[in-house]
């Protein structure tokens, strides 16, 4: 089984090469462990990044829009980048230079594909939801053959990818570690706060499991 | 003053347009109140999308690279889209199709300027570290020329922009309303945590107030 990807000019494309890597399982994670996600576009000629949410199956990472959106017309045809990434604390040196942040990325490139076919759509909705509500599908009201052909899903191929994380102290120089300030990791915590329940809700009813304050 | 923008073809990119606005003081707030954008570049014909750390002053945003960075050279002579966004929770209906998130968001398209002269990126430099931690710039070990050299940094007006803000309850179909399953917000907080002191960092120091946990 493939465990790591070939460096490309494109996976190399940041400057800390020191941090990257193409170890697959650590791609996974991280696309995994982020919900948002922002997919450069070129339309007309120009960038554009769109945030969006994303999950993954096995070796494809897939997005949703509404077939009416621009980027989800434009992606078809064309090689996207895909990058995930999570801030997950500040660093403070004692030099401005060395001030730097933690963090965890991935950056996946290619041209993605439009899922078709009624079945697989619906199965790959169904995977969206699981994925962020585990269980939560089968207590839904069913989905029309409408509502999923309102939908437009993309799927891209793992086979272009790299991530990069900092997950580390301070590098100050040498001769300033003695210098007066404070200087360390700040980290940041994302945390679920208290359900808002919407009207009409029954409630005996209680927020899902995998959502419930930690 | 100018307190709105003009709509353009890059601006209206996204499909809900109900969402979309051009009040600068809104675009303003969410680029101050978000650490991170992605900015993507074209590199090599292909889209790009770097996350990278973001500060605003006045009508111009600003980001940093080291000189040595693809991106950071690519950059100065081609449009870029920034774009900055916080996912502030999670709108769960009681059909797949209506699931949502609650989120805040801003692109800003245009051809970035290098900021040249030693003395402007000094600044430049102090402005973004007085952004994050308010009054700390003083109390560094004071910046070298090398170490401005080393640094570039990017400034990119906001004359064409648009911010998108979901911030609501579920818009189930009515007649889901009674549908037996959980609906309403997740919300999602950001919250700083225990801050880890660099080694050697005398006690009597404190952490900067601002990042000081709330």
């Amino acid at each position: 089984m493939q465990t790591t990807l070939e460096k490309t000019d494109r996976t190399r494309a940041r400057r800390a090469h020191k941090r990257a890597t193409y170890d697959l399982e650590t791609i996974y994670s991280i696309l995994d462990n982020t919900l948002m996600c922002h997919v450069g576009y070129i339309i007309d000629g120009s960038p554009i990044v769109m945030p969006t949410i994303h999950w993954r199956e096995g070796n494809t990472v897939y997005w949703h829009a509404s077939s009416a959106g621009r980027g989800i017309r434009a992606a078809e045809k064309q090689q996207v980048c895909l990058t995930a990434a999570s801030l997950d604390g500040l660093v403070l040196a004692r030099s401005a230079l060395h001030h730097s942040a933690n963090y965890r990325s991935v950056m996946v490139f290619g041209q993605p594909h439009i899922v078709t076919g009624f079945t697989e759509k619906a199965e790959k909705l169904r995977n969206m939801i699981e994925h962020i509500y585990p269980g939560r599908w089968e207590t839904l009201r069913p989905i029309t053959a409408q509502e999923v052909k309102a939908t437009t899903i993309l799927g891209l191929d793992i086979t272009e990818a790299s991530a990069k994380i900092r997950a580390e102290g301070v590098h100050d120089d040498p001769e300033d570690i003695s210098w007066p300030t404070w200087a360390g990791v700040i980290p940041f915590e994302t945390r679920v706060g208290t359900a808002e329940p919407d009207a009409g809700v029954d409630p005996s009813l209680s927020v899902p499991d995998h959502w419930a304050p930690g």
